[in-house]
């Protein structure tokens, strides 16, 4: 496996000449230029990274990185710590939002326990733990530095996997109680915004308890000051092991010219770290919809990306950006299979 | 066939207990109630229509009205008159942006000719011819009161054989160049907002064409005088014969509980006017994309729907129509195959 340096080094802009040429023929299929919008710009981006005019979407992967939060012993959350496990239990028998839109979308699920507080031996779950669940960051730091590093090194060493797997594509999600807590805190370390813009209610926490996870937001900030200019040291100690994961994934994808699809807010934060870490992962992701979780807007402005899909979702599994592969695919098939003017025999603009 | 009276008093309003049913099983299900938003909202709409509380998507169609228009002879599109014809030849063989996206959806294509400008005699064009093209609104009505009402008859027929050959959702989109021109028209009846925001650049005209373009809806306007009261004065006046059979399909769509996918802003003004002649048939309305010609938010303001695809597209044919049936399978998929808390046994909120 390389090295996250390695990695950083390997990371080149997409290619130009690929993306001129789909460009150039998006202008000669029977529509009027530019009337596909972003499904344009997706084609393009797509050649961008493939290195192919003419990009398919063969293998799809939805990708779940799960993990605990020692802050949920906060009580920041409406679901207890337990619900992480079951919930994988629930991906593994198929039961889950994120198993009916994968299936839908064409696409095979991976999961990834990379920091569940139990182990779970099933089939279907790839073990990665780096950590059983990291620390409650009121107290202190998350996790160290190098159990940061290991949850990136986990993400790019699943990225490259995918490569050798020959996937063409990935929607990114997770599972862990806990994790938009993480999530905000990260984002706040980012942010100039207040934290009433950047702290949600997550799974659905009633006001009262919504103020109090603002409150433990802002003191596992006070507590562990996070170095903006540190990427891995604001996933250390006030992030999480998924993001960590999903963060890895991003930089591995970029440098093994895979696309990825951001979700909500965790994969959105998670988009962010990795931006912060080498900014052209950028021009590797898709993003995909507008999360009802406030600080996913944010996070998006910071990134520079917009989400297309505005479907109040805030579900997370990676569900918005399955529902996402069918755009990136109608896409694929517009670039591959429309006729040009000339084809059919269409009088151009007058 | 029923007349367009009957249809209208045959409009009934959407099954209430399937609705409460449907919002009850996605309650049960394995993730935060409300997390997955505005599909949700479309399972629940479509358990309305169907009196089903699973839904299912079964025949899927793409339905196309092809029409001229007189207009035209004021130079106001980027496209000769003649393009019409040409892109319904490539609709048939199968070239376009609709045949792509329609093919990816599952949906199977049908193409109506209500008001070409010639004839085409090919096999995959249903000819439901109510004339050859509208006259010129610039000079007097597009068309007489009949042929306007033969238009919303002809919807109406193309509903019940759709209804006949048990479709489960329709998208509907169009081709007729000029078509922006006359629904910017028919939308300025009944809005109150300047023609700036109403008249935009269609296949894509230059600022120069555009200012002749907002010249002549306000020439055709000044000229018909259409009655905002009575929607067939308008439609007869200063509309489309495409506008006038989707209208007629959305209210034989709802006497028929088909759910109507809404593309741009073709489509859009026709779900306007349709509503314009029986407020119930909203409810059987599915919005899609929003489109970049400006009028489409208009439409969808007054229709009282919101948009949930953020492409930038601007193509028509019902491309974005075809697009959002994924999302509406997604939502019936969803609602079908999730486990409740219970059956995989995961804790509920705390």
């Amino acid at each position: 496996m390389e090295e996250l340096a390695v990695v950083r080094k390997g990371i080149t802009p997409l290619d130009m000449e690929a993306m001129e040429q789909a460009r150039a023929r998006q202008d000669q299929l029977t529509k009027p230029q530019g009337s596909l919008g972003y499904l344009e710009d997706l084609v393009v981006q797509m050649a961008g990274i493939t290195r192919e005019v003419n990009p398919e979407l063969g293998r799809r992967v939805s990708l779940l990185f799960a993990a605990d939060h020692g802050v949920t012993e906060e009580g920041i959350s409406a679901y207890p710590q337990e619900v992480t496990l079951q919930m994988v239990k629930n991906f593994i028998h198929g039961g889950a939002g994120i198993n009916v839109l994968a299936e839908q979308a064409g696409a095979e699920i991976l999961l990834v326990d990379i920091g569940m507080a139990e182990d779970l031996d099933l089939e279907g779950l790839q073990r990665e733990k780096v950590k059983y669940g990291t620390e409650n960051m009121v107290k202190g730091p998350a996790m160290t530095r190098e159990e940061a590093l290991s949850s990136l090194k986990v993400g790019i060493k699943v990225a490259e996997q995918l490569k050798e797997e020959k996937a063409s594509i990935v929607g990114l999600g997770e599972m862990g109680i806990g994790n938009t807590t993480a999530s905000s805190a990260v984002l706040a370390a980012f942010s100039k915004r207040s934290l009433t813009d950047l702290v949600g209610r997550g799974t659905g926490i009633d006001q009262e308890r919504l103020l109090h996870k603002i409150q433990v937001v802002e003191k596992a900030l006070a507590k562990n000051r996070p170095d903006p200019a540190d990427p891995v040291d604001v996933l250390a100690k006030v992030g999480g092991l998924e993001i960590g994961g999903m963060a890895g994934v991003y930089l591995g994808a970029a440098r093994w010219r895979i696309p990825v699809i951001i979700d909500g807010f965790i994969s959105g934060v998670a988009a962010l770290l990795a931006f912060k870490l080498h900014p052209l992962v950028r021009e590797y992701m898709i993003p995909s919809h507008a999360s009802q979780e406030p600080g996913h807007a944010a996070a998006m402005d910071l990134l520079g990306v917009k989400p297309v899909l505005d479907l109040h979702m805030r579900l997370g599994e990676g569900t918005g950006a399955a529902l996402m592969m069918h755009m990136v695919a109608a896409a694929c098939q517009i670039q591959k299979k429309m006729a040009t003017f000339t084809e059919a025999q269409v009088s151009g603009k007058g």
